[in-house]
């Protein structure tokens, strides 16, 4: 089985991947900036570059610039129009981020001058990059693993420096090795199994049943172990929803203004400001908490408002954690007890607004909930506010990290999970399910193989690499 | 006069300049983006960077590298951290961009990633760099005049291709070389009047005056033509402000939305959907015209409508051109004439719309404005507009590019041409005028040689630096 590490047997998208075409884009951030970054990738990568910097040259002239930096004029091909002064950098295969010959024009930043750059190395004779294309060439050429190019785009993606320092810690392929281990753990067993399938039921050895479901347990522990890490992933991936809603002029945007120490919504004295959702994010113990303020929750005859409060009811039922927001300083109302019962105890935070002033709400009368006093005016309460939202969002400071699985890891590792579970219980039954169970396996070891991308079809890559920008 | 030609002899800016200490700034846009680059200036740019990537190595160790790229590891320099896998570049001076020793770190893109590198270097060792600092350096170890420094920000800004075009050509030196002409000619007219000075009254040569006068007649007649230039690059630079404005509902969001060719406003039935001014950008000939969407002139009871329409009062007398919006399909009613008296047809554009309906304006009735039917609905008489609003923003498509010049550069050059003028009628007055004329050539002088840099303050440098983002 060893002999077939590197891309399983029966999976799909065994044929080699065509050698290259050259493939160009903008790698930069589009925006004014002192400097653009145009990158081109492809066994024609240095003879596109030919025609646009000056002094023009062939194409295997380039091959004493590999591992340079020149300075060079930038040319349109077609008419010969200086476009910039830049700075050209050359790899040559395989020393490269994609693995194949690689040029990096660098020219005035901006959008027009990247643009403009963009298009005469698109005239020379490159195809503009899909989004991922040259990540996806990386891993195409051994470069890097599924997990690692993933790493990229969370790296790219980071909010936080947790985020970034986890996304970094995964690039290293830590994750990537651990499911190797696990993904040879399990062929290992398969190899034994499958050792046995050509010899009569008699033959199979004494305890070897009871030994393989022994191992199996013990790797479908470690698979569902991994599952486990998926919650802090999302946290730092895809960062916490949370959700103010209230009633209107109850303080919302003011609450969410304190919570991010500045002035970013429009807080006015008119009921009814808020009409787009307002989202901002702020850094929580590292995790990357997105909250949206929202329209105040009212009946209304304005068209345009009544689509911002629909808009919050959604955003309430998808977020992850809502904070509520109820005026302190005033006895709760029968609407405000309306709006609680839509609420789930389980995923909100009440917010007791208002706590400078003499509280006419006690935590005591609304038992099932937890409740914070915030005063947004003086501040006092919200260091409370966001530790209390911390622990309801699951935080865990201190977690390792580099090894936190994504939605996608968790989907195929599942899936090995139910495999294996499934497997044990044929072993345990009558001796022909050896046969079943070992094609069990076999799906498996395809589900983690595809996380690392030892086995992978173009539908796995596109899935992939269609969540990266055009230019990494 | 010609030893002195790259400082002015009594200008401030005497000191030479301090020598650079190392500074440090992202140099790429901020934004999830492939590649990220920070760029490290100054004597001590190697020593920063040596601290930041591995395997360590002392600065000296950096010559070797000089003109090359390099794949390095990079560490967080008091942690030890490992932040990011990149690429290196080092640019020995004078052969770099500021002319100073350089090194460009490469990272991955995103807004953290990129922050957590460029805090690395500033923990090596290296100070943020001023906004437009890197070209300030450039400027003042003699890599480019003032007004390529310009350019650099006029290439990065460009809105349009034409725009870029035009801060390219200037970029080459054609606007700076221009100048210097014109400085030339009028040190050597200075330097004959001074030469006399010495001498009695009596031993000016016969025709002198008069001649000197001819010479200077042209010289100033040099100078106006190019404060001419002015409209062309300030319509390149900063672009034409085109203010819609109108009654509410009368269709300006959708001829915003014509004019863009796409969706951009939110369009509603209900008036007074627009409250806060909508900017887009749109190209005419390659000039870049924002066109601004306003609240609709109307008395209104809602206290932010109403901030929304005074602000929209305030645009239009700010604005180059103003587009009216008449509902073509009703007859004018008092209420428009009164709108019509607050404007100034020499800078108003009557859009007559919903052409596509049985017209009840009938343009004959508007004498002193200029009137055009369009149909945002089918897109009839939207040509007609673009190509209008063009000639009355005075697009020039014919101009030569490269030498138009800027509103400094034009505060500039009518100085010079006010002291040429009161110099040329000081030499028509008595002869001890001649003292007189020369001081006022050499304030023209002073004024010209600021518009390259060959004199310069530190007042100067700070105004045209500070436009500059920083890392630029």
């Amino acid at each position: 089985m060893n002999s077939r590490r590197h891309r399983a047997p029966s999976a799909p998208g065994e044929a080699p991947p065509a050698p290259g075409d050259t493939i160009a884009a903008l790698a930069t951030a589009a925006g004014p900036a002192g400097i653009a970054v145009v990158r081109i990738s492809g066994s024609g990568a240095w003879a596109v570059a030919a025609r646009v910097v000056a002094p023009r040259s062939g194409g295997e002239a380039f091959a004493g610039n590999a591992g340079r930096c020149r300075h060079v004029r930038l040319h349109d091909p077609l008419t010969a129009e200086v476009l910039d002064d830049g700075v050209m950098l050359v790899f040559r295969a395989p020393r490269s981020y994609t693995g194949e010959d690689v040029v990096e024009l660098q020219g005035h930043g901006g959008g027009v001058a990247a643009r403009r750059l963009l298009e005469a190395v698109l005239a020379a004779g490159a195809r503009l990059a899909e989004p991922g294309e040259f990540t996806r060439r990386a891993f195409l050429n051994g470069r890097l693993d599924l997990t690692q190019a993933e790493a990229v785009l969370d790296l790219i993606q980071a909010r936080t420096d947790r985020a970034a320092q986890a996304a970094r810690a995964r690039l290293d392929g830590r994750l990537g090795a651990d499911i190797h281990r696990l993904y040879d753990s399990l062929t290992a067993i398969c190899a034994d199994i499958e050792a046995l399938l050509d010899f009569s039921e008699d033959d199979v050895p004494e305890g070897f049943m009871e030994e393989t479901a022994r191992r199996l347990g013990l790797l479908l522990e470690a698979v569902r172990a991994r599952v486990a890490t998926w919650h802090a992933g999302h946290l730092l991936r895809e960062g916490a929803l949370v959700v103010i809603s209230g009633r209107p002029n109850a303080g919302k945007s003011s609450l969410l203004n304190a919570l991010l120490g500045c002035d970013r919504a429009i807080v006015s004295e008119i009921p009814g400001t808020t009409r787009d959702a307002i989202e901002e994010s702020i850094s929580l113990d590292g995790i990357p908490v997105r909250l949206v303020d929202t329209a105040g929750l009212r009946k209304t005859d304005c068209a345009i408002e009544a689509e911002g409060v629909a808009r919050a009811g959604t955003l309430v039922a998808r977020a992850d954690l809502n904070l509520h927001l109820l005026d302190g300083s005033r006895p709760l109302d029968a609407e405000d007890h309306r709006h609680l019962e839509a609420l789930s105890p389980a995923r909100t935070l009440l917010v007791l607004g208002k706590a400078d002033l003499p509280p006419r709400i006690a935590p005591a009368a609304l038992p099932s909930w937890a409740c914070v006093p915030v005063s947004a005016r003086t501040g006092k309460g919200l260091e409370d506010l966001r530790r209390t939202l911390g622990e309801r969002l699951g935080v865990d400071q201190a977690a390792p990290m580099g090894s936190e699985i994504s939605t996608r890891h968790r989907r195929e590792l599942e899936q090995a999970a139910d495999a294996i579970a499934a497997s044990v219980d044929l072993l345990a039954g009558p001796p022909d399910g050896l046969v079943l169970a070992a094609l069990r396996l076999r799906e498996a070891a395809l589900a983690l193989g595809r996380i690392t991308g030892r086995v992978w079809s173009e539908e796995l890559l596109d899935a992939v690499f269609s969540r990266f920008c055009v230019g990494k």
